[in-house]
Parts: C-alpha cells; sequence; structure tokens
C-alpha cells in the first residue's frame, strides 16, 4: 500500500455489504446497528494495537472516504475502531 | 468470544427486555428510568474493573450495536457502565 | 445493597417527595430551587468522601433513575452531589 | 450549619434584595448589571480562600437554590464568587 | 478599594465613554471595533502581570458589572484583557 | 518559498481537481469521498513528520486559502492531513 | 508603540486592503480566500517565535480591532497568525 496514515490514525477497507442496493442507496439492516466489518490495510506509526490484515469492527459513519489507485478507502481515527475480530 | 474490544470499551449481551413488543417498538416502563441490564463478554486490554461474565447496569442508549455470528451485542465504553450487580 | 457503582458514580434514594401528585407529575415548590434530599446507598471504590448511610444534597435533575429488586434508585455522579447534610 | 458542600463548593446567603417586589417578580437595576452581594454560610474542604461569614460577590444567576431548615441558601462553584468584599 | 477579586480575576473602572448618548444606549463607533480602554481597580491574589492602577484594553463585552459604593466596575477574567496602556 | 507556517501547520499546494468546472462551481465525484491530494510546500518549525515535497491526502475542506506571489495556496493544521502518499 | 499584549497574543497594522470599497464594504476576492497580510506592530512577553517588523498572515476574521492614538489595529492570538512571510 503506497499510503501511511499520520496522526492516530488507520486506513481500512471495508467489506463488501449487502445491504447497499445497486443504485447505491443505504440501507441499514437493523433501526440500532451502526457498526461495521472491515479490513486494516495500514496504520500510522503511532499505533501498535493494530496491524495490515487484522479485521476490525467500526463504526458505520466513521472516516472519510479516500481514493488509492481506483480503489476507495476509509481512513479513521484509531478511536473510531470498536475492536478486533479473530 | 471472537472479538476483542479496542480502547476502553467492553462488549455486553443485553438482558432480553420485557418492554419490547413483538414488532420490536420500545415501550419505558417510567419517563426517568433510563437504565438496564446485561452480562460482560469480552473487555478490552485497557479494562480492569470487568470481566467477562460480570452482570452490569448501564445507560438505555449506551453504545452501539453490532453483530457477530448472527447475535446482536452492545459495544460501550467502560464510562457508559454505571455498575456491577452481585 | 447488592450493587457496586463504576467510576466516581453513587447510588442515591431519593427521600419521598411531597411535591409530587398521585398522578406523578413534578410539582416544583420554588421556580430556582433545584436541588433535593436523599440518602447513600452504594459508593464507588473510586469514592472515598462519602459512604453508605451518608444523607446527601443533589440536582433534582441529576443521575439516571434504575431499579434493584423492584426499588428505584438513583445512580449519579459525585459531581452531581453538592454537599453532606448532617 | 449542618451542611457542609462537596468539591469546590461553597453555601452562601444572599443578601435581601431590594429588588424583588412583593409579587417575587426580579427587577434588574441595570441591563448589564448581573451580581449580586451575599454571605458565605459554609465551604468544603477543599476550599482556603473563602470561611464562613466572608462577604462575597457573585452572578445573579449562579448556583442552585436549596432549602436548609426552612431557609433558602444557594450552593455554588468557588469559581462563580467573583471576589470578596471587605 | 474594599474588594479582593477571587480566581484569575481583576476589577476595572470603564473609560467614560463618549459613544453612549444621555439616553444610556450604547453607540459602537466602528463596526469591527470591539475593544474598550479603562483602568486596573484591584487584582486577585493570583495575579501578577497587572496591579492597580494599570491602564488596559479589553473586550467591549467582557466581564460582569458590579456596584461598589455606589460606584460600577467591570470584574473580568485576566484573558479578557488584551494588553497593557502605557 | 517565502513563507513559514507557524503552530502545527503546512502549507500545501492542491492537486488541479478535475472536478471543478470552467465555471468554478466544484462537483463531488462521490458523495462520502471527502478528501483530496496535494503536495507539501512549507512546514512550521513543530512538525517533523513532514517536508516540503512530501505528496498528502487532506480533508476537502481543510484549511484556508492564501496567495503568495499570485499563487493560491492551502495552510492548514497538521492534524488536518491524514495521511502521506508514496 | 505605548502598548503590550498580555497572554500570548500580537498586536498586528493589517495591509490596506483593496479589497474594501470607499465606503467601507469588504468585497472578498475569493468565496473561499480567508487570510490576510499585516506586520506584527508588538508582541506579549509570552510570544517567542514573533517580534515587532515581522510580516505576518492570518485569518481574515482573526482578532479584534482597537485603536491606539487614533490608528487601528488589530489584537489577536498568536493561534490566528498562520505563518510568517519573509
Amino acid at each position: 500500500m503506497n499510503f501511511t496514515p499520520l496522526g492516530k490514525r488507520v486506513l481500512v477497507e471495508r467489506d463488501a455489504s449487502e445491504e447497499t442496493t445497486k443504485t447505491g442507496i443505504f440501507i441499514p439492516d437493523s433501526s440500532r446497528e451502526t457498526t461495521q466489518k472491515g479490513t486494516v490495510v495500514a496504520v500510522s506509526d503511532e499505533i501498535d494495537n493494530l496491524k495490515a490484515g487484522d479485521r476490525v469492527e467500526f463504526g458505520k459513519y466513521a472516516g472519510s472516504e479516500m481514493t488509492l489507485d481506483g480503489e476507495k478507502f476509509l481512513i479513521m481515527d484509531i478511536n473510531d475502531v470498536l475492536g478486533k475480530l479473530k
């Protein structure tokens, strides 16, 4: 990955969601479910509890969407990562 | 549990509530009662005053709902846990 | 009491108020009086200036109402306790 | 005084105001005057720059009104006390 | 002066303003000028960069107006004093 | 560059965007994409993790636009720089 | 200059702007350009990275306008100074 997050940030690839329709409209599966899953792609030098490849759960509206080599990722603060999936 | 909370967070399984109707509408039993009970399922490495299995009381609107292996849990900040039930 | 508050919190039993009518509507006795009295029932391990049995004055809207064994209590931050009555 | 403030608080007896009419409506004497005078009745153990009997100036809307033995007092944060009168 | 400010506060006597009409309506001389001049009358023990007699510039809406022996003063936080005039 | 940022700031030259029409109206390519790319031109003495020439990703609305020798730049806080592109 | 800023403040003389019309109405040259240039006239004792005479860039709406000996200046927090021009 040709990108290094700065500050206490991680770059995450969001799991493809079955909840997004073909027109791109987001349909939440539950009125209170506000998290989703993804895979860490790159971490800042300031982060030691996550590494590339880790599976994580994070807030559905966390982070900013950015494009690298035509692919979309989410760059987010470590505080927005709720936990690690094993 | 194949999940480890990050930051000062705990994963909680909320007690089945008699206050939720079959249609899923939440009916509060009192205008000021804003807490509910549940069981701790996993805690972050940063938490030492709670462990899996502890019975806890927390704010009714605390945390984010997340799904693991088809089951629903609440991931919340330790500050949202009001106390431990014995 | 089978409950231990977490964080800097205390569990308080509010004095029965003459200001609440039979229908449960709260009637304030003065436009600026915003405090009430109660008795401390349990305190967190982090609190050393209050103990169970202490009579206290606190903000009328402080804390969250919770039910233990069918009785109602208020769980509140120590900062919401204004002082100790002797 | 059978009351000890907790935290950085003081208990103050507000000077009888000539600005309050018999019906209890408050009439400010100036559009920008926002302070009033009173006498300290009790202080928290955490306060060392004020003691019972000190005459003080404080913000007109500072503190919470509370009743002790039928008399009304103001419980306020030390930061709301603007200064000491000699 | 029979008054000692508490906290990081100073007591200031505002310069008589030519901008106030006889009816007491304040007329600003410029849409962006938001400061005015005055003289320090008393300072808290916690302040060492100002003393009584110092001429100061401060925000036009800084502080609270209070009356001592029939005269009006402004009690304000040291942070509201923008600088010292020589 | 005849400019040195103060505080924890960097001066950035934003990449020419294909997303801006000839009339200067900004057209976002995605409803959630909120970042863009640019090149660091100057950094404050307080910054050691970025230098002139570094390629960076930052929030689309980060910073203030300023003009130096007729050219437009963005001056922004280091916290607004999301990461370094390699 | 017969004025010493207090706190972390600087006194700045704003460059005469070509963007202000004779009637004093401010006309911004660009919808996103929000900075302007000026010269430092005096600094607080607490500031060591700027001195009188330094050319600076700052936010267009930073600081408070004040008058000294009939001339207008801006008194602003050091954090509002974006950088030094050489």
